[in-house]
């Protein structure tokens, strides 16, 4: 039994060319949710499933299922799960998202031509929204799916421009019906990119995920006072930015100072936006997001605690005010323990090594790990670059957590 | 001879609606060159000079000047001119700008109905993209006025989205033929708000300028790695946003501890943009610029080391490499005494109460000054606020100023 490296490759490759960004350094993308792209990638997905004879679905917030369930199978059997995201951050990579989702499918497909006959229906899903780059923190598809916020809530969910992501959805033809229910999966793995670089140091083209860190995301404005930057004496000034500097590198400090932290305790303030933002006008206002992730949810709340009490310090030491939101946290996620001992398995059987690490980034997995058992599978990641064209994994490790994920179907689907 | 304050107000009222922001604080306004804000504001402008006698005429730029060359006045003579701009910064006030250019308008109507007859010619002038928000650097009307850059030169600069101001002001009907040219002037004043607060502290309604800051503008890139937020260790981080936090509070430090620089040095970083700018996604670049100001050319020369000094610092200390580009540079301006001595004489003889102050906003007589005899006369700003909605000038005050230009204009234009 094995994966068709160069149709897995073919499929990627054609998935990339939806939101392609041109790039020197490598291959990039832009595929927000709701956008052009994002319904090119979902017809061209749903084209490829129909080809594998799978049964395609789309639920009520766009998370698209293909259904294999040949003869052998119980229709009513819970089916083993497998899939990712198509969607992607501004500019980023072709492997983040569409790994999951093609491995899956081929994935299936090996095991179609491989004569296996299983027991359970297998199930290829791809989630919508997962990056949050338009619509709510992201994690929407599966957080449906999980339960974690209902379809209405999902589908009432606005972009910056205040369009409802239902509206969006209706907009490119995948607003379906019914919720995807995670719950009702006997196991779920998903295939992604590791985004670090422990599997490419080690010489090991899998890595079965132990825990996936928590998450807290945080909103902060400081707003000072916009003012002509020519004739406003610096003593005068309540400038937004320079107070907003100092809180970007309180943040980063953070996380090396607070109690509980460690090596794996990281925190970012990615989004940045100053008003009114003119050359010559002092910066009347600043909004940014802090994101702090660890496997400890102690660290992460310590760091918290130390962004709070930067803003504190700002509105004592500088003439700005300051709103903190604490927008949405999610504990760490272990990982379930059978399926992880089916992926070892798997990989010892297909010769592909596999080596036990943690996730720093927050998949759709977190989710379903809160209804069902759930596993995450990585592939290398070259350089650890990730949500940057500069993102790359090999096609032959595309192919290795492919052929691992494949035996673990075989053996969860029951021949 | 008394200027009609309730005709002055109306006009600036009227002005104030094209481009009118909705704010709670006071009354803003966003007129970018070349948009329709800018149209009817131009064409409001146009019908108040056409009713007040005056011959309108357009520049090649955009730059409107109305004429007033009675029968007493030899029209071969060297005018004396006065104006301003009508351009704003987003969400600017309603005084920056329009006070100079209505002001001037006043004092003619002024000396109109004083039965005065001047011996040269009276022009009021409006110059095009002062504020320099959509094209250039600013003061690009004042700039081809005064041959300090040519007309295709100007019509040839792009906005963020590629349009040269020749076909934005194509668009709106206002790319007139030939180029003002302000050496032909005997002399030219621009009335315009202080935006700081020394003539309210000094409960002085008009000040006169001794001379206008120097002003150094500057580009700065600082690209690290744009790389997953949460996959991505701290150590492992190439952050273009914490370096450019660094370098925020570096310019900031620089006004008080470098050589040369006291109370009127000013530095400002007003624009900044990060990339991809996403909540999950460590900033990968920024872009931001530098504005340093004062009347002393060495401590703006000293400021500008400093901030070479903080990005090669960066350079060495956190993987990140920086571009800088020293876009342009104004060395302090003095004022024309024999204009100064006018508008102090003028002051008394009208009982408006003047005092010697210098310029921290670079403005359109910047330009004018390297080519004629110029002035500068301020009016008093509530708080000092400016480039924002809660910029304020009392209507008494915008009247006393427009009165000690009328008597000016009087005594210069000879009777």
């Amino acid at each position: 039994m094995d994966v068709n490296q160069q149709r897995l490759r073919s499929d990627l490759e054609a998935n990339a060319e939806f939101g392609a960004v041109p790039s020197a350094a490598g291959r990039g993308r832009t595929v927000l949710t709701g956008t052009q792209p994002d319904r090119r990638a979902r017809e061209f997905l749903c084209e490829r499933l129909r080809d594998a004879g799978l049964t395609v679905r789309v639920d009520a917030v766009g998370t698209v299922v293909g259904r294999w369930c040949p003869p052998s199978a119980d229709p009513e059997a819970a089916p083993v799960a497998s899939g990712s995201h198509l969607d992607s951050v501004p500019e980023g990579g072709i492997f983040d998202g569409p790994l999951g989702v093609y491995g899956a499918l081929e994935a299936v497909r090996t095991l179609q031509e491989a004569g296996v006959e299983p027991a359970r229906p297998v199930e290829v899903v791809s989630f919508t929204e997962e990056e949050g780059q338009r619509f709510g923190g992201g994690l929407v598809g599966s957080g449906v799916a999980a339960g974690e916020l209902t379809v209405d809530e999902a589908l009432a969910i606005e972009d910056d421009d205040g369009i409802p992501l239902g509206d969006a959805l209706a907009d490119i033809g995948y607003r379906g019906e019914g919720a995807v229910d995670a719950a009702g999966w006997d196991a779920w793995i998903e295939i992604h990119v590791e985004q670090s670089e422990r599997l490419v140091d080690a010489g090991v083209p899998a890595g079965v995920v132990s825990s996936i860190v928590g998450l807290s995301r945080c909103a902060v404005e400081i707003a000072g006072e916009a003012d002509h930057a020519g004739s406003t004496s610096m003593a005068e000034r309540a400038d937004a930015l320079t107070a907003a500097s100092e809180f970007v590198l309180d943040v980063e400090r953070a996380t090396g100072t607070e109690p509980d932290v460690s090596e794996t305790t990281v925190a970012t303030v990615g989004k940045l936006g100053v008003s009114p933002n003119a050359p010559n006008v002092i910066p009347g206002s600043v909004e940014l997001t802090v994101d702090v992730r660890d496997v400890s949810y102690d660290a992460i709340r310590s760091v918290i605690e130390a962004t709070r009490a930067s803003l504190a310090r700002l509105e004592a030491e500088r003439p700005v005010t300051t709103v903190f939101e604490h927008e949405w946290d999610r504990r760490p996620v272990g990982m379930n323990e059978r399926l992880r001992g089916a992926l070892h398995d798997a990989g010892e059987a297909a010769g592909v090594g596999t080596l036990d690490l943690h996730s720093g980034a927050g998949h759709d997995t977190m989710h379903v790990a809160t209804v069902t058992d759930a596993a995450l599978l990585f592939a290398p990641s070259v350089d650890g670059v990730s949500h940057n064209p500069r993102e790359w994994t090999d096609w032959a490790d595309c192919a290795a957590v492919t052929r691992v994920l494949a035996g673990t179907f075989a053996d969860l689907a029951g021949e």
